[in-house]
C-alpha cells in the first residue's frame, strides 16, 4: 500500500491508508491508546488497542495501517485540520526507535544556547519549525517579485581576494599559497551582473566576524541582494524595495495565517507609503521626543532605531520607515554622494519594528568618480581593477539594495534573538556546538589578529 | 516619458517611445547612421542622422527618444524580435561613456583565461549570457519540481566545524580564537532537516581545495542537494532525480531554444527510462567494449564514463545512465551498504554525456550502526554528536543526492571547460584575475599544508 500524508486522510474516510511518521505524543487509556502521529503535513490522532502499540513511545518513527473513521462528536478537535477523523489501527511498523528524549519537545523550556545545543531536536518543535517555514516564504516571494519584474538571478561567489568594503571584520581564508577572504558582501559582483544583464539579484551567503556577541549579529548570514541598472533617480529602488516587502507581507498574510498565530504575530502595518526621512531629520524627532541627543552622531543608534519606528506608527500607521542620507565617510567608497550636498549620500536603510533589515543606496557609475573615491578611501585601484571594467567599458545609473534575510523573519515573528532566526546559526562562540567544548582557544592567532 | 524595453517597441508602431541601453554596434552610411541598441530585453536598430550621434560608439550607454517605423522590406531581420521595425532617433542622450574596447565583445576570439580575465565586459557577449540565463533557469526548475514535491528549502550553512566527510581537501577558515574549515557539501545539514522536514533542498555554495586544475573541478560551486526521508528503497532516490532532470530539460526545451540554438545544442535525449547499471557491470561491457581493463578499479576514470555513456545512448537511447553500487570503502561514513553484498554501497551516480553530474544514495539512518561507522571510517563520534542527536531520537529510511549547477549547464550546452559556466570562477590560480599577477606566493604555508 502506497503511504499518504495525515492531511491527505480526511478524503479517505471508511478507508484503508497507511500513514508514516514520528509519534509525537502518546496517551494511554487503559484498554485504548491515542497517539498523536507527526509527518510533514501535520498530525492525525491514531487509535490503537495496547498490544499493538508496546514499548512505542514518543519520537519514534513509525509505519501504520488503519481505517480512518470519524471522531466521536465530544473528541472532534477543530484546531486542526484532521479534528475530525481518527486512524484506528490495524498494523504498526517501528521504522526507528528513538532514545528517551531530554526534555520535552512540544514544550520546550530552554534558554537559548540548549535550544541551539539541540538544535537537531529542537527542530522538531511545531513552532520552531514555523519560523523556517516562514523564512521559506519570505525567499519565494522575494524571487518571485523580482523575477514578474524582469531581474535576473545569479550566483555571487563567497571567495573573494580583498576586503573591498573595509568597515566590518573579515574571515581569513589559507587559498592554496595564497590569501583569501570570506564576502560581506555581493555589492562587486552584482554591480558587474548590472553590465551586463541591467536587473539582477542574488540569494547568497555573506560573513562577518563580528567581534562581539549581540542579539542583532550573526557570522554567517543569508543576504537577498538586489540591483538594478537605468534608474531613473534613487528613489526608483526604495519604491522598488517597497514592492518587494509589500508582496512579503501580503503572501504571508495569505498563506501562513498559522504559523504567524503561533507567534502572536500579524505582519507589520505599512501605510499609503512607506515615509522617507533624512537620518539628520530623524535625529531631530528622535531629540524632540525623547531629549537624547545624538544629532550629530554619524549613524542611529539601536534605541533611535526603535523610537524612530515609534514615531512612524504614531504618525504614519507604518512600522516601517526609510531613514535616508547616511553621511559619506560612514558609507562605502561606491556610494553616489548627494549632488545637493557632498556630506551626505543618496542611501537608504529600511527599518521595521526598530531594526534595520535592508540598507541600500545609489552606486557611483561614473570610471573616474569611482576610481578618485578609491583612492580617497585609501584603497589601491590596482586591487579593484576587474570591478572597474564595469565602468570602464559603459555602466548606467544604477543601484541597489540588501534584505537580511535573518532580521525579516526575526521583525516580522518578534523573535528575540537573531539566531533563532538561522536554523544553523554561526557566531563567535559557537559553530553548531559551543566551539569552547570542541577546541581548545588559540591565544597566538588572538594575538596575530589584533597586530593587523 | 517612461522608458520601455526594446523587445515592446514592436507594439508601438507609429509612436513616440523611449529607450536605454548599450550601443552594440554602429554602422556608418554617409548620411545614414545605424545603432544596434542593446538592452536586457533584446536589440533594437536606430536609425539616426550624423549629427545626433556624433561620438557615440559602441559601449557607450545612451538614452534615445524616436519614432518606430517600419523597417523597409529589404532590412527586415526575421531573426530577432524587432526585426520587422526601427526607431528613427530623435533624441539622444549619452549616459555614460565607453574607453575603446580591447576587442570585439560581439565576436570574442580569446582564450579561456582571458575571457575570464575580461569576465565583467565579457558577460556582455550575447552568447555568454545565455549561459547564465539557462543556468538560472535550471534553478527555476530544480525549485519548482521540489516545491511540487513537497519538499521544504531550507539555508544550509558554509562554515562549519571539522572536514566531515574526509576525502577532498578542504580550506581552512581563521574562525575567530578557533578553527573552521569551508563546506564540502551540506550532507549533515541536510540529513538533520530531513528529521524536522521530511524532505528538504537547498541551493548551496560548497568548497573543494582541488590540488590542480582540470577542466571538470572549481573551488567553489553551486550545489543543488536534495535529501528525503520515508523512503521505501533507496531506488525512489534515482525516481526523484529522474523527475528533477527530465523537467530541467523540457523546461528548457520550451522557453530557451534561443540560448541553446546559440551553442549548437540540444537539450540531452532520454529514452523511457534512464538506464541502472552498477559499476562493475559498467566495468564489464567497457572492458568489452575498449579491452582497457578497469574491473578492479573503486571508481570509474574520466574516459570510462564517457565510454559508458556511448553505451548507454546506443543501447538505450539515453545520454544519461545511472551507475550504482560504489564500494563502501570509497564512499564516506553515511553511506547505506548494499545488503546483498556489504562491500558496495546503495549509491549512485548520474552521468550526462560523459560527465557525473549528480551523486547520491541512501544513508545510515539506524543509530547504532551509523556510530559505528564513525569510528570504522577513523572519526571521534564526539565531533558528530550535533548531527547525531537527529539518528538518537528516531530518524526514517532516507537517503538524498546533489547535483553540481555548473557542470550540468556546461554538459547541457556542450561547454568545453566547467569555468565557462560559473559566472566568477574560483581555481587555484584564479579569483577573478590571476592570483599570481596580484599576490606573492606564500612558501611556508606551502609547507605547512603538506605536514597535515
Amino acid at each position: 500500500m502506497q503511504r499518504i500524508l495525515n492531511i491527505e486522510t480526511v478524503k479517505y474516510l471508511g478507508k484503508k491508508v497507511k500513514v508514516c511518521g514520528w509519534v509525537n505524543t502518546r496517551r494511554d487509556h487503559g484498554k485504548i491508546i491515542f497517539i498523536d502521529l507527526r509527518d510533514r503535513s501535520g498530525i492525525l490522532q491514531v487509535v490503537s488497542e495496547p498490544n499493538l502499540v508496546k514499548g512505542v513511545k514518543e519520537e519514534d518513527v513509525v509505519e501504520i495501517e488503519g481505517e480512518i473513521k470519524e471522531r466521536p462528536i465530544k473528541m472532534i478537535n477543530p484546531e486542526i485540520e484532521t479534528g475530525r477523523i481518527e486512524l484506528s489501527a490495524r498494523n504498526l511498523q517501528v521504522l526507528s526507535q528513538a532514545e528517551s528524549l531530554p526534555f520535552d519537545i512540544k514544550d520546550l523550556k530552554l534558554n537559548l544556547p540548549t535550544l541551539l545545543d539541540y538544535r537537531p531536536l529542537t527542530l522538531r518543535n511545531s513552532q520552531i519549525r514555523a519560523i523556517f517555514k516562514v523564512q521559506e516564504e519570505v525567499l519565494n516571494s522575494f524571487r518571485k517579485t523580482l523575477k514578474d519584474l524582469g531581474f535576473t538571478e545569479f550566483q555571487a561567489p563567497t571567495i573573494v581576494p580583498a576586503n573591498a568594503e573595509g568597515g566590518a571584520e573579515v574571515f581569513h581564508i589559507d587559498y592554496y599559497d595564497y590569501d583569501a577572504y570570506l564576502s560581506q558582501s555581493p555589492q562587486l559582483y552584482k554591480q558587474i551582473m548590472v553590465g551586463a544583464f541591467e536587473r539582477v539579484f542574488t540569494i547568497t551567503h555573506v560573513y562577518r566576524a563580528e567581534p562581539s556577541v549581540t542579539t542583532r549579529h550573526l557570522s554567517e548570514y543569508t543576504s537577498l541582494d538586489v540591483e538594478m541598472g537605468f534608474i531613473d533617480s534613487w528613489q526608483d529602488l526604495m519604491s522598488t524595495c517597497e514592492i518587494i516587502t509589500r508582496n512579503i507581507f501580503s503572501d504571508l498574510q495569505k498563506k501562513y495565517q498559522k504559523e504567524l498565530k503561533m507567534f502572536n504575530a500579524v505582519v507589520p502595518q505599512l501605510g499609503e507609503k512607506i515615509p522617507r526621512l533624512k537620518m539628520r531629520e530623524a535625529q531631530q524627532i528622535i531629540f524632540e521626543r525623547t531629549k537624547r541627543d545624538n544629532r550629530k552622531e554619524p549613524d542611529l543608534e539601536p534605541e533611535d532605531e526603535k523610537e524612530i519606528c515609534k514615531f512612524a506608527k504614531e504618525k504614519y500607521g507604518s512600522e516601517l520607515i526609510f531613514i535616508t542620507h547616511y553621511p559619506t565617510k560612514k558609507r562605502p567608497f561606491y556610494t553616489y554622494p548627494d549632488p545637493e550636498d557632498e556630506n551626505y549620500t543618496l542611501s537608504f536603510d529600511l527599518l521595521c519594528r526598530g531594526l534595520e533589515v535592508v540598507t541600500g543606496g545609489q552606486r557611483i557609475h561614473q570610471y573616474k568618480k569611482l576610481l578618485e573615491n578609491i583612492k580617497k578611501w585609501g584603497n589601491k585601484p590596482k586591487d579593484f581593477s576587474f570591478y572597474l571594467q564595469t565602468f570602464k567599458y559603459g555602466m548606467p545609473p544604477e543601484g541597489g539594495f540588501a534584505f537580511g534575510l535573518e532580521r525579516t523573519v526575526k521583525q516580522i515573528l518578534g523573535l528575540e534573538n537573531l539566531r533563532e532566526a538561522s536554523v544553523f546559526p554561526r557566531d563567535m562562540e559557537r559553530i553548531d556546538q559551543r566551539l569552547s567544548l570542541l577546541q581548545p582557544k588559540k591565544e597566538k592567532n588572538l594575538k596575530k589578529k589584533k597586530r593587523k
